[in-house]
C-alpha cells in the first residue's frame, strides 16, 4: 500500500471539512450562540492536522487499486472525528464517544441520534449536524457509482455500466467527472426542496437543515418531533416526494434530466422499488385501520405513505411513533429496513437489485426444476449477470449474516434486551436511524453502554461502506499485501470489468 | 404428471401407515387406556382411503423426474392427515386443526405443541405422537440423502456422490437400497438409546418414546417438563449425544459404522458443526453464569450444553426455559435455530453445510479483492462446488427470505406479538418446536389463533422438505408441464449430475 499517497488523500478531504467547518458560522452570529469560536476551534484544529497529513507525504498520481478501500475507510473515519468535534466543543454531549457516533450517524446519513431533545442544540451546532448527512451523502453517491463498481464490491460491478460521464482511459479524472454531474443533479434537488419547503412556510433554517438530511437520506431533524414537527400535508408531501427521489440510483436520474425520463421505468430495480413501496403502504393503511390506530383513511394514508417512504429509503424521519403501530405493521417496517434504496442512491441497507436478484435466483431454480433441460440465465434489463456477479452477492450476504450476528450478539451481552439490541443494528447496519422498543423514533440511542454505542458506530460505518471495503482492512492478506508492489487503476479497471 | 402413478405411491404409504396405527394397540391393553377403538377406527380408515386409491389407480414403473415432487410433498400431506385422526378420535385435542398441527409437528419431526399438559393424552396416543417422529425422520433421511440430490433441490446435488448403496441405472431399486441401508442405522441408533436409557432408571414406554424424538431430532416428549423431568445427568447426556449424532449427515454414519471413523473429521460440514456447537457452549455458559441465571458452574454447563444441542439439531427437548435467559443467549440461540443440523441429518433449518459455503463466498469475495488476479474456486471438502449449486443455494435463500417474512406478516396480521409470531415461524419452518415469549419452551402453540396454526402447520412441511418441493408445487408451470410427455427418471437423473 501506497500508505504515504493514502494519508496525502485523507489530509486534502480534512482540510476540505475544515473548509465547511466555518460554514455554521453565520447562523452562529445570526442567532447569536455563541458557537462561533467552537467552530474556529474545530477548523483549525482541521486545518493543523489535514495541513500536517498534506505537508508530510507526497500526493501519489497512481493511487494503486487496493490503495482505494484505505482511502474510502480511512476518509469516513477521519471525517466523523473531525466532525465530531464541534458538538464535543460545544458541550450539549456527554462524552466524545457520544459525539462520534452523532457524527458517524451524520457522515454515514444513518441519523440515529444519542440526543433526549434535539432542541437543547445551538442553532449552529444543528446546521453542522444537517451539513454532515449533506457531505455523506454527497460522498455516498461518488462512492457507489464511481468507486466501488472499480474495486468490484458485492455486486455493483453491475452499474460500471451505467456510469455517466465520459469514459476515459485514467481513473481519477473519470471519478471526477461523474462526481461532478452526480453531484450537480443533487444540488439542483437540495436547492429545489429548499425552496418548496420555503414557499410551505418554513423558516429558511428548517429548509436547508431538513433538505440535507432528506437528499441524504440522513434524517436528523431540528426538532425532537422530526417532520411530525410541521403538521402540515404540504410539508409532509414534500419531504415524501424528495425522500423517494434520494432512493433512487442517481444516474438515472441524471438521464432523466437529460429528457430521458422513459429510463425510469426502464429500469428494473427502480420498478421494483416502486411496486414494494405501494405494496408496503397498502399493507400499513389496511391494518392501521384494521387496529384502529387511526381513526380516519386519510390520516392512515398520511402516516402510513410518510414512515414506509421514510423507513425504505432509509431516511428514518418520523411523523408517527410506529413503536405504537399493530405487531404487523412493526414487522412490515422492519423487515423494510433491511431492503433499503437502490443501489447507487443515497439509502443503505441490502437494496432492492441485490434482493431482486435473490427473487431472481429462487425463480429460475424454480424454473430449471420443472424444466431441467432448460438453460438459465438471469439478467438484469438487459445486461446478462455474469458470475462474478453471483459470488460477489453471496458472499456480500454471507458478510452481512456475519456482521448483523456478531453485533447483536456483542450488543446483547451488555444488557440490552433483544428487540432493542436486535432492532439498534438493523438501523444502524442499514443506516435507517431509529429502530424499535428503547431505540424506537419516539426514544434514542443515549442511554446504551458507551461499548455498545462503539459497536453501532463500527456497524453505521461497515453498512454504509457495504461491508466489503471494512472488512478488506480487516483481512491480514490485505496488510500483507500491502507491502508488495501495487497495481495500477488502469489495469485493476480493466480486471473488474464484467466478461 | 402421472397422476394415477403419484395416487398409487400415495395410497401404498396410507396404507403402511395405516399397519404402523395397530402398534399402538399394546399400549393401550397395557395402559388399559382405552383407546383400542381410536386406532381400530384410525387403521381402518386408512385402509379404506389407501386402499381405494390403491384399486382405482395402476402403478407405474417409470414414474416421471417431476411427479417426485408431488409424490414428496402429498405423501406428507396425507401422512399428517391420516396420523392426526387418533389425535381427533381420543377427543384430547379441540379442534381438527390442533390434530393436523400436532401430526403434522410430528411427521415433520418439529415438535411445537398445541398441549398445556402432555400427560392428558393417554399412553397409547403418546406413543402414536412419538411414533410420527420416528416415522418422519425415517422419511426425511431417504429424502434429502437419495431423493433430493436427483431433484436438484437446493444445493443437495453436492451429496449426489456421498450416497451409499449400489449405484444402478434404475432409480427406483437405488433409492430402496439407500433407504434399507441408512434405515438399519437409524434402527441401531434407536435401539441402543433406549437400552442406554433404561438402564439409567427410565421406564421402557418413556425410553422409547424419547428415543423415537431424539434420532427424528423431533422433540416431542411423554412430560410436559420435557427431558427435565427425569432430572438426571446420566438421563441428559445420553440424550446430547443422541441429538448431536442425529444432527449429523447419516451416510458418515454409515461410513462410521463400517470402521471409516476417520470419515467424520474429514468431512467439512461435521467440523463446522462440532466448533458451532462448542462455540454456543462456551457464550451461553459464561453469560448465564455473569448473569447469574445459574449458582453454578456445573448446573450452567449442563443446561447450556443441552439446549445448545437441543436447539442446534432442532430437536426443541428442554430441560430449562430459555425464554427466562438473559438477552444475549437468547438472541444466539434464536440464531442457532436459523443453522439447523447437517444436511442428510434428520435436523431441519438452513443447514451447515449452506452456511458454509455461504461465509466462503464471502472469504473467496474478499480474498479477489485483495488479489484481484486470483482465480476464485470453492471447494467443499475436495469437491470443487458447481455453478449451479451456486444458483441453488441463492435461490433457496431468496426463497426463504419470501417464506419467512410472508408468514410472519400473516402471523403477526391476525394479531400475534412480533417476538411471539416471528420466533413461531422460525420454530416451525426450522422445525425445531419452540420459540419465545408466548410460544417460548414453557408455553405451547394451543392459543394461536386457528389460521396462524394453518399456517404454522405450512411452515413445517417447506421448511421440512427443503422450501422448493412445495414452492415447485405451487408454480402454474409445473401444473402445465403435468400435462405434457414426461421424462423419464433415468434421463433426469443424468441431466441432474453435476458437470
Amino acid at each position: 500500500m501506497r500508505t504515504g499517497g493514502v494519508l496525502n488523500v485523507l489530509g486534502k478531504l480534512l482540510l476540505l471539512l475544515s473548509g465547511f467547518l466555518l460554514t455554521p458560522i453565520p447562523f452562529s452570529y445570526y442567532y447569536n450562540d455563541g458557537m462561533v469560536t467552537v467552530f474556529l476551534l474545530s477548523s483549525i484544529l482541521g486545518v493543523l492536522f489535514g495541513g500536517g497529513l498534506v505537508c508530510s507525504f507526497v500526493p501519489e498520481e497512481d493511487l494503486g487499486y487496493r490503495d482505494g478501500f484505505a482511502v474510502v475507510v480511512f476518509s469516513w473515519l477521519g471525517l466523523a472525528l473531525l466532525g465530531a468535534l464541534p458538538f464535543y466543543f460545544s458541550g450539549a454531549m456527554d462524552s466524545f464517544v457520544d459525539c462520534v457516533f452523532e457524527s458517524m450517524s451524520g457522515f454515514t446519513t444513518t441519523g440515529s441520534t444519542i440526543l433526549t431533545r434535539v432542541e437543547i442544540l445551538p442553532e449552529s451546532v444543528l446546521f453542522w449536524r444537517a451539513l454532515t448527512h449533506w457531505l455523506g451523502g454527497m460522498g455516498i453517491i461518488v462512492l457507489t457509482l464511481a468507486i466501488l463498481p472499480l474495486l468490484g464490491i458485492g455486486g455493483m460491478q453491475l452499474f460500471q455500466a451505467e456510469m455517466p460521464g465520459p469514459t476515459k482511459d485514467r481513473l481519477a479524472p473519470r471519478i471526477q467527472d461523474t462526481a461532478r454531474i452526480l453531484w450537480s443533479v443533487y444540488v439542483l434537488f437540495t436547492v429545489t426542496e429548499v425552496l418548496l419547503l420555503i414557499l410551505g412556510g418554513v423558516s429558511f433554517f428548517d429548509a436547508v437543515c431538513h433538505s440535507f438530511a432528506t437528499l441524504a437520506t440522513g434524517g436528523f431533524s431540528t426538532h425532537t418531533s422530526s417532520v411530525g414537527f410541521f403538521n402540515s400535508v404540504y410539508v409532509e408531501s414534500i419531504v415524501i416526494f424528495f425522500m423517494f427521489v434520494a432512493g433512487v440510483n442517481f444516474s438515472l436520474h441524471y438521464q432523466g434530466l437529460r429528457g430521458r425520463l422513459s429510463s425510469y421505468w426502464q429500469n428494473e430495480e427502480f420498478r421494483f422499488y416502486v411496486h414494494l413501496t405501494a405494496f408496503a403502504i397498502v399493507i400499513i393503511v389496511i391494518f392501521n385501520l384494521i387496529y384502529g390506530t387511526y381513526a380516519s383513511f386519510g390520516e392512515a394514508l398520511r402516516t402510513g405513505f410518510f414512515q414506509v417512504t421514510s423507513i425504505l429509503t432509509t431516511t428514518g424521519f418520523g411523523t408517527a411513533d410506529f413503536d405504537q403501530w399493530p405487531p404487523v405493521c412493526k414487522i412490515l417496517l422492519v423487515s423494510l429496513m433491511f431492503v433499503g434504496g437502490c443501489a447507487g442512491s443515497t439509502g443503505g441497507g441490502i437494496k432492492h437489485v441485490r434482493l431482486l436478484l435473490f427473487f431472481k435466483y429462487a425463480r429460475l431454480q424454480l424454473r430449471n426444476l420443472v424444466h431441467p433441460q432448460a438453460v438459465g440465465a438471469i439478467k438484469l434489463g438487459k445486461v446478462k449477470v455474469p458470475r462474478e456477479v453471483l459470488i460477489s452477492i453471496l458472499g456480500f450476504f454471507g458478510l452481512y449474516i456475519a456482521f448483523f450476528f456478531l453485533a447483536t450478539l456483542v450488543i446483547t451481552a451488555l444488557g440490552v434486551d433483544i428487540v432493542t439490541g436486535a432492532t439498534a443494528v438493523v438501523a444502524t447496519l442499514n443506516n435507517i436511524g431509529p429502530g424499535l422498543n428503547l431505540v424506537g423514533p419516539a426514544q434514542n440511542y443515549g442511554h446504551l453502554p458507551a461499548f455498545a454505542k462503539v459497536v453501532l458506530t463500527f456497524c453505521m460505518l461497515a453498512g454504509r461502506l457495504e461491508l466489503y471495503t471494512v472488512a478488506v482492512l480487516l483481512t491480514p492478506d490485505y496488510w500483507a499485501m500491502a507491502r508488495k508492489p501495487v497495481l495500477r487503476w488502469k489495469q485493476a479497471a480493466k480486471q473488474s470489468t464484467p466478461k
